[in-house]
Parts: structure tokens; sequence; C-alpha cells
């Protein structure tokens, strides 16, 4: 019989004869089983901890006796009395292979870690991120055989880890000396892989073994509101997620009028960079704050964002932006330091890695949606529509995507609506109307009531009914044309041809009223007729996108609508059919994906192979450019009816029927192809 | 008869047979002949000047006809009257082949030229810089194929220049837009190709085909003095060589005494850091300003400099240098930006380079020497000495190089001697004394005048006759042995011991009068006792740190010596060796290399290459510490006597013979081995 013993992994499956003695660790790194180790073996880090099996596998043929492993040692009886360990736990890199055995790897030892996430449309993410922690022992100095610290700290990453060749800061270099005698030659160090021709960097360096955190932000940087999620890169977990404001909402609302500030002003782009920069500084320290870590462990950040964003956040003016050709200064993906964006809470050594942009309107934030949803890989004709101040499309299924953006503007958002507001406590954020007696009821943000249940008054009593935010703007305006009170092109129906008091006559059109508390001092909140006309605007501008990459791809129909976007996750599937901002396809066939964007931000965070897959990615998706198609203008003009003045909607018509009612008595048609329009 | 012609290209010889009207430009390409072109080929720049050879040319079996190559055409022209061209040159991109053709490529044409130095000793540098200048026309922005101006200028690099994927800093990438517009799409990169593993990188884009100018700064860093020469990129011309102090030395005259300054005042070595820094930009501002160009088009600079200078350049505390095992921070070299250095003045985007340290006492100042001398390639034993504050030796052939570096002290450079000054005007540099009379003469730099010949008054009229400097000391020392003036032990015999009465009485010891201008109130310059001691102890160190080099090689003698340093080309030979300052060998093998340190610093700069090239040599080189030898002290007891106590110098018998004298009536030794030294 062989002196070697068998060692079977789970749940890898991997398996290999191993002399006695060898331990679990080495058995593991052996046969390229996923058994993590900050301190390579040495006992302190206690990360490659293991679960052996005892008794009979029949399905492996093996039996495991009781002493298949050695006896517990002293390192672990330390450890266990120090920190404690789960039961039938042992150190893989203590306990050593005497006789035939099972070792199941529990997921928090694997390296490569999933993150479980909680929708089960979306897939987890493997981590694997850039930035990892590594203890060594480095050589100490020898007059004999001189060499710098650094270069026997390299010496040491590369006989204990295999790291080639990393780079290092002169800030680092500055404190190498001292932090190498204060750990008496041995050091935690924070390295970061790089990603593709970037070769590796020693980001940090601390003293003996550190067990202090490595975090990393992912920040979706968008017109209005800047997002980030604080992730912990060893584990993959979000431990706060938080946003603020956009400062550079004070030189322009959306993005042309920010464009615009730049132009006509000299150094306006400087400004707003300054704005945005310090404001994700103040992002930083505040998300740090709420999850109780030091700001200075965050060493890594991706950024997302659209082609504007993307200029300004790197301190480069964005007029090209504004003017065909729509020419980015630089579209690839950019590994910066981060005192090249004067990030200067986290720590200075930190890494950034912002996403690269498709085109001039398609930037950042459609690549991070493509990481997170991955069109290409959809068997299904898939259609995915970021929804925002700009809306970016994607199309395609894995022969090809494709890619545009539409100018939505704000509507979408409660802007440039008589009663909009933001989604905040107060604002109806769901309508419903009798299409018999043509009332109302509706939900606010803060309560699950509708306004017509008992307790509905005493629940919003401190959030008050204050206005009404996107997802509530297009429910009521579908849920107008459902019930009758709004025809096909778009007209509002007076008080004596839809057969109710809430029409009432408001200039030259008429009006909608959904609430009325002006009797007790309260807001009077409206639909008005220029409410319906931006939402046509707008939901045409998105189905007009869609519409033109179902073109270049030469379908008729689309097979699934992926809704993504915060404000994505709040719209209505049926109510977005009936307004027809969307293709027609069957109600359960409509996905929300959350804030995708965010989320491809994310997984660019703890999955260095990402980067790469997208940058590959990029290059791939085709790029439709909206503003010089005249089939844009075309598809634009048909989108403004509701749902659509051309095309018929076979699967909408099967759970909704559309009253047939015409208010135009001038005899002109709903079409608002005529009206200016503006991106941003 | 084939369609194809021949053609020749001298000086290379290289040869070919193309197609009637390929241009010669697309010729010497086909073939690797070194034709220079900026423009590639645009008929812009003119790099690319060739001279046709016509008539018989028997060495290459050829006849060249008056029409082998197309007439002038319309660009040529254009060129000859707006610039001017030499007679019988053409431009290589424009004339095209006809017929068979000997083309000669002249030297101001090749790329790889050579820069001719003066010295026959010394090997000529082969242009090959980091950075070159290369004009590309790049794609427009395309809206149905978009791309950032960024990667569009990336892909005229690849497909024009073969440039793969180079990086660029953000502050380029925000003036990128406005440059590529402004030159109609046209540019002339500065691009730095890197070397080894650092990625080539877009330094500047200049709109259109840009002629201004392309510099580097070649470093030598000093303790007492930073001195550079700014190179011509483009043809390795030194356009300018100036100098500065070190302001450093306001904290410390010697190197141990500002690692000291560092120990004793925290921040001490942050205040020394900006101090030099502060100086390389202001001797970065002044020599462009010498040579009458825009200080931003230096794009390069390369540094050599002692450790303890190398680790307060980089802003790094030197407090382990000061002290056994003398760790450097790091070793390798360094390719930096400008702004890591706080370079301020320079080009924003200018990278620097550091040559490699050999080790805690040898520094890049020594490799540089190395990479100047190159003693691995002597078939002849040679030591190399770099005569400074500090001592570099190098000794070795091609089998083997070792070296060291020996804590000679500042008198050399005539500080810590009673007349001691620098090499000024003024100062005494050369001495003789005559062995009979004891009366010596000597000549003061400002003049070749001996102070016995007439005129010599008048000729110094202005300087006055102010000190001694390093070489002058250097031969009164040695004159003074020959003369019997000095014994052996280094004693200054008494009047009556040496028959003269320039030698007094002083304090207990005695003292030589070289020149005495009391009487009309001018200085009374001596060499007195101590002032011997003190060149003693130098020398001393000096030959110790040779002689320890020729135990660890095992040889009793080298074969040829070479004094490095700028101090170096003024040391007499002669007299060195009658101080036994370098091991004996014939006076016609005592070579003046002049500053090494700075010429190789300056071969860096032109040829990256070398820089690969002493990387590689650094780790060859076998570093000998001096510090833990206990030979190196019984070496030193033996050198303090003049020329040496126990070894025999037969060369220096052969042309002088040293008187045998003794001063010593105590029954003391002259040897010094007891006195505390200090490093420095």
């Amino acid at each position: 019989m062989s002196e070697d013993a068998l060692v079977i992994f789970t749940p890898s499956g991997k398996r290999g004869r191993f002399a006695i003695g060898t331990p679990i660790l080495q058995a593991a790194r052996k046969l390229g089983v996923d058994l993590d180790s900050v301190c390579g073996g040495r006992g302190i880090c206690s990360k490659c901890q293991i679960s052996p099996g005892y008794g009979e596998f029949p399905k492996h043929g093996v039996t495991v006796e009781d002493d298949a492993l050695s006896p517990w040692n002293a390192v672990e009886e330390r450890y266990k009395s120090k920190r404690g360990m789960a039961p039938g736990r042992r150190l893989g890199c203590q306990a050593t292979v005497m006789g035939d055995v099972v070792i199941d790897v529990p997921p928090e030892s694997q390296v490569h870690k999933q993150v479980i996430r909680k929708s089960a449309t979306q897939r987890d993410i493997v981590m694997d991120p850039a930035s990892r922690k590594l203890f060594v022992e480095v050589a100490e100095p020898d007059m004999h055989n001189p060499s710098g610290d650094f270069e026997r700290l390299k010496e040491a990453l590369q006989a204990q880890w295999g790291v080639e060749d990393p780079l290092a800061g002169l800030d680092l270099m500055a404190r190498l000396q001292t932090l190498l005698r204060k750990g008496e030659w041995k050091a935690t160090v924070v390295l970061n892989k790089g990603n593709h021709d970037v070769r590796p960097r020693i980001l940090d360096v601390k003293p003996g073994y550190d067990e202090s955190g490595l975090y990393g932000l992912a920040i979706d940087l968008g017109s209005t509101t800047i997002a980030a999620h604080l992730c912990d890169l060893r584990d993959g977990a979000v431990l706060a997620s938080s946003g603020l404001m956009n400062p550079q909402i004070r030189f322009g609302e959306d993005l042309m009028s920010r464009v615009s500030y730049a132009m006509m002003n000299p150094g306006g782009d400087v400004e707003m960079t300054r704005a945005v920069r310090e404001a994700i500084n103040s992002l930083a320290a505040s998300i740090a704050d709420e999850a109780k870590i030091d700001v200075k462990t965050i060493y890594e950040v991706v950024f997302v964002c659209n082609p504007v964003m993307h200029h300004l956040l790197l301190g480069i003016d964005p007029v090209e932006l504004g003017q065909a050709p729509f020419a980015l200064a630089t579209s690839g993906s950019l590994s910066l330091d981060a005192r090249d964006l004067d990030l200067s809470n986290i720590n200075p050594a930190a890494r950034v890695y912002v996403l690269p942009c498709i085109a001039g309107h398609v930037g950042a934030d459609a690549a991070a949606v493509a990481l997170s949803e991955e069109p290409g890989k959809s068997e299904e004709m898939v259609l995915i529509v970021d929804v925002g101040t700009n809306a970016e499309i994607l199309l395609g299924n894995t022969s090809r995507v494709l890619a545009c953006s539409s100018p939505t503007g704000p509507a979408f958002e409660g802007a440039q609506i008589s009663s909009g507001q933001r989604a905040a406590p107060g604002a109806i954020e769901r309508v419903e109307i009798d299409p018999v007696t043509k009332e109302p009821r509706f939900k606010v943000i803060g309560s699950d009531l509708w306004s017509t249940e008992p307790g509905f008054a005493e629940a919003i009593k401190t959030s008050g009914i204050t206005g009404i935010c996107g997802s509530g703007i297009i429910e009521a305006v579908a849920e107008m044309r459902m019930a009758g009170i709004v025809d096909q092109g778009g007209l509002i129906g007076g008080p004596d041809q839809v057969g109710t008091p809430r029409c009432i006559p408001y200039g030259r059109t008429h009006t909608y009223i959904l609430h009325d508390a002006s009797a007790e001092g309260g807001p009077k909140i409206m639909v008005t007729q220029g409410d319906i006309r931006a939402i046509q605007l707008a939901k045409a501008a998105l189905y007009a996108g869609a519409r033109l990459l179902m073109d270049e791809m030469g379908v008729e129909k689309v097979e699934k609508v992926t809704l993504a976007g915060a404000f994505g996750a709040h719209i209505s599937p049926k109510h977005a059919m009936v307004l027809g901002m969307i293709p027609d396809v069957p109600l359960n066939k409509v996905i929300s994906a959350g804030n995708a964007a965010g989320t491809g931000a994310r997984i660019a965070l703890c999955n260095v192979a990402a980067r790469n897959a997208i940058e590959a990615t990029v290059h791939e998706i085709h790029k439709v450019e909206t503003a010089i198609e005249p089939r844009f203008q075309e598809h634009f003009v048909n989108a403004s009816a509701i749902p659509n003045a051309v095309e018929a909607f076979p699967e909408l018509a099967q759970i909704v029927t559309l009253p047939d009612v015409s208010f135009n008595t001038s005899g002109h048609g709903g079409g608002e192809g005529g009206r200016k329009r503006r991106r941003g």
C-alpha cells in the first residue's frame, strides 16, 4: 500500500495523494483548491480554516478515520482560545495529513468566494478584487549582500506569493524602513495586482500581521445624484450605501446645461470639476463614518458615469460632447491614482478605476449596465433601458449588442411637471383611476395604504401629500389614458367630454385634478396638459431610441425588457407599456434590475477580471447615434401618441383595452415632433 | 533584366533591390538603415536628407547614372527655398529610385547618431534617448465609429510609428481635444518609450508639425556641488553645463553630518529634501536661460548621486545609512514623474530616471562611473577612483568588478587645510620645490605662469594669491616629501634639519612657508603639520579602499588607474603616486576621466539601452564594505606613511628617488591609524 494518503476537497471535488505529514493548506495549493491565506501558512491569519469530514463517504469511496488528521497543535489551541473557532474547524496550515481524508472548504475560507445577491434574476459576484493583503517575512539587510529594503520586500513577495516586480510610490518608500523595522521584518502588504497591462503595485505596508480593513468604493456618478457603495474587499459585503446630490446641479440641472456653462464661462469646467471632487471626498468621509471604518482603509475606487460627468470628473472640458460629432477626449478605461483626482480623504495610495465609455453619448454608466446585465450573454433578445435624465439603451443577445442614448429630459424624475417632485415622503407614487367614475385613488411614499382606505389620513400625517414623483406621473398619465380622460394624441378632455368635474378648463387646455386640499390650505395636485406633453416627449424619446436599435438589429419585437436605474425599479411595467414607453412584450417579461450601473461598478470593484471583460465588451457593442439618424425623428413622432400612432401593441391589448376617445376638435394630431428637444 | 533597381546605403553598406519609384526613405526602412524622420515621410521635417552618389563605384560594383533618382520635386524645391539645403542633398522621402544608386546617409540624418566626445580615451555615445518627437496624422472623430481622441491618437501612433499602447497623464488628456483641433488633426507627439518594463508614455502633444526643442538634464547631485548638463535629446549636443552649491551644506558639510542633522532634528530630512529640490528647480531654470531655451522643453532628467543624496532627493530619511548595516530604502533604479520630486520648472510631464545604487555606501554616482568607464569591459585590471568628499572605488576587468567607498573626508577639496580653499581664481593649484634650495614655485588658478616667471605679479593682479586648492595641497605635500622637507612618517623637519628658513616652528611642530605676503598685508600661505596629517588621513583612506579591493580580487598590482571626479582631472599622477594615494603603476597608465559620474548620467540620458545595461551591471558588481573589514584598518595604518610603510612602489622608484630622511626625534611612527575618522 502507498505511503501517501488520499485528500479530497469539497465542494470542488479536487483530489490527490499526499505524503503523510503534508499540511492541508499545502495540499490545497498543489491541487489549485481555492483556500484563503493571508499569512502564507504561518498560523497567524486563520483564513485557511477547513472542516474535515469523518466516517463513510460512499460517494468518494473513502472512509475517514478519526485520526486522519494530526492532533490539535499549540498554534490552533492558542488561536481558538484567543479568537474562538467554530466546532469541527481546523487551521489548514497546521492540520497535516495522517490518512485518507475529506476536507470541506467553507465559503468564508475561499478567496474567490461568491457574493450572493438578493434578487434571483441577478448573477452572483465572484470575489477577485484587485487589492488584497499579503503577509510576508522580509530578509534583514546584510552588508555583504547589500540591497534596498524595497528590493528585499519585493523578493519576499516574489518568493512567498509569486508577485512579479511590483511598483511602489515614493511616499511608501519614505515610510518603508521604519515600517519594516517596527514589524521586526514581518509585514502585511496591501497589494494591488492591477488589471491587464498595469503592473502590480504596493499600496501600503503595515508592520507585522495586520488585520485592519481593506475597503473599496463603487461610485455611480450621476448628473443628479452621486451614489456610493462601500464594499469590504475581502468578502464583498456592502457595509454602507449612501448618496448625495451632485453639487454641479448649481451650474445646470441637466448635462447640456452643464456643457453650456462650461462653454459660456471660462474656467467653468474647472469649477465643476472641483465641486464634484469635493463632493466625492465628503461622500467618502461620510460613508466611512456611517460604516465606522477608517476612511484611510479605502484603497480602491471604481467610477461609472455618463460621458459629461466622466469628463468633468477627470478635469476635461466637456465642450466637445455638446456638439457633433460628440468626440470624447478618451473613451478607454482609466487606471489612476487617487491624487490624480484630488481624492485626499481616502488612502493616498488608493487606485482608481474608471470604466470605459461606449460613445460620446453612451458612457461608462451604460458600460456598467452591460457588465451587470450582460445582454451579450442573453439567449433572448433583451432591451435594457437605464431610465434617468438621459436614457441609456442597450439591445441585444448572444449574437450582437447595440447601444444608444436618448435625451428623455428630467420629466421621468418629476422635474418640469407642474406638481412634480423628487421621490420622497409625501410624493404620490402610485395612481389608479376608476374608468367609470373617473375618480382617482393613490398611494404616497411613506405609506402602503391607498388614499381611499381607512387610516390613510393618519398614515400620511407627518409627510402630507406634497406632489407627484416620476413613477406617480407615469401611472397617472397611463391611468388617465385607460380611463378615457386622455386620448391617443395626449389631449385631456373637457368636463363634458370626459364626464367628470375633475377635468377643468386650464388656460386654453384642460387639466385633471388628482387631489385638492386647497380648501384646507393644502396643495392642489393636478395633471396638466403641459405635464402630459412633457411625459409624451420623454417617453417618445425613450421609445424612439429603442425602436432605432430594433431597426438596426432588424427585429420587430424584443423578447424581454429590463428596466434599470434607481427609478426603473419603481416603474409599473403595465403603465409603462400603456404609455408606449417600452416595446410591446408580455408583462412578465418586463424585469426591474434596480441600480444596474451601481451594480456594475461593484462588480468591477470586486472582480478585476470583470474589468477586462467589460473593456472587451465595449469594443464589441455597436453604437447608434440617435442625433443623426433620420428615422429617430420619425419614430419619435409616432411614439408621441399614447401608446403609438402607428405600431400595434398586441401583448398590451390582451390585458388592457384603451378607450377609443378623441378630444381633438381642431383637427390637429397629437404628435410633438416639431417641438424643440434638448439633450440632457 | 529585373525591373528592380539596386540601392546601396553607406556607411552601413546595407543593400537591396527595390521597385522603380520606391522612395529612398521607404527603402531605408525596409533594410533597417538608420535614416531619421519625424514626419514619417510627409516632406515636412527634412530629417531624412541623403546624399546620392553618382558615377563609378567599383567597390560596390555599380555605376550610378545621373537619372538614378527621380527629379527634384515641388516639396523639395519649397523646402530648399524656405530653409536651404546643402549642395547634393535630397529629401529621402521625396526622391524615388529610378535606377541603381548609392546613397550616403550623413551623420545628422541618422537617428542613432554618435556623439563624439573630445577625449580619445572615452567612448562615444550612440543617440537612443527615451524621448523623441513623432509627427502623426490623427483620424477625425466619427459618430458612427465613436472612440476618444486619445484612442485615435494611439491608433495613429501604432499605425504610423509602431508605438504600442502608450500611457498619458490626465493633464494631457485635458488639453488633447484643443491641441488636435488646433493642428487640424496633425500633431507632433513627444513620446517617451520608457525603459524595460515601463510602458511608453505620451509626454506632450503639439499642434501640427512642431520644431520646438526636446531637451534633457543630466544631473550629478553631489554633497558639495550640483552639476548639470543640458543636452539636446535630438543630437546629444551639450548646450550648457552649469552647477551650483548644494544648499544642504548649511545642514552639514559632509554626508555624515547631514545624516546626523536628520537624526537630531525631527523633520530635518524634509528640510534638506525641500532645499535640494528647490536648488534643482533653480538650476534647471538658470541652465535653460543660459542656453536660451524654454525650460518647459526639458522632458527628461537623469540623476546620479551618492546614497545619502539619493535618499534626500527622493524624500527618504537617510538615517539608516548612518549606521550598520547601512541599509538603503531602495537600491534599484527609479523611473518617476517630475511631480514626484516637485520639479515644477521643467515640463510637468517630464520623466525622471535615477540610476541604481550599488550599496549603502556605493551610490548611483558610482554606478554612473561604471557606466561611463566600463571596467567590466577592460582587458586590463583597472582601478577607478572617483575622488570627492567620499571616494568611490571600482576595481576590475572583463572577469569581475568590485566596488567600495572610502571616507576620505574633504581635505582633497581644500577643506580642513589651514590655507585651503575651493578651486577658484587665486588658489595655488600647482607647486614645485627645488630639492636643493627647498625654494618653491607655484601656479595660481587664472594664470599659466609660474610664480618665478616674469609677468606673474601682473597676471595675478586681479585674483591675488588667496589660498591653496585640493590639487595644490597634494602637489605641495608630495613636493615637500621629494625635497626632503617631510619624512616618510609625514613629519615636517625643523629649519636646522631641513636647512631652510621656510621651515619654522609652529606650536609643538613645524610648518613650511609656501608664500608670505604678510609684509604687504597679504596672506601667509603655509603647509602645517596639521595639513600634512589631514592629507595623510585622506590618502590613506583612499589607498586602503583600493588595496582592500585588490585583496578581494587576489591581485598585488593593477594595470591602470583612472582618476574620475571633477577634481580627479586636476590631480598630477606623479604627485598622487609620491603620496601613495594610488597603487604603483607606470605613470602613463594613470588616466583622468574627468567627471565620469556626470558623463554616466549623460549616457543614461541619451541612450535608454544604457539604463538596462547599468541595471544589469550593478547586480554583477561585488560590493566590499570597508567599515567592517579588519584589513581596511591595517591597510589604512600602512598607507598613512608617505608613500607607504610596507609596500614598495617600484614604478615610482624608476622616476623619483625619495630622500631617506627622518625627523622623528621622539621614537613614534608616523601612522595615524589611532585617530578617529569619520565617514563623509
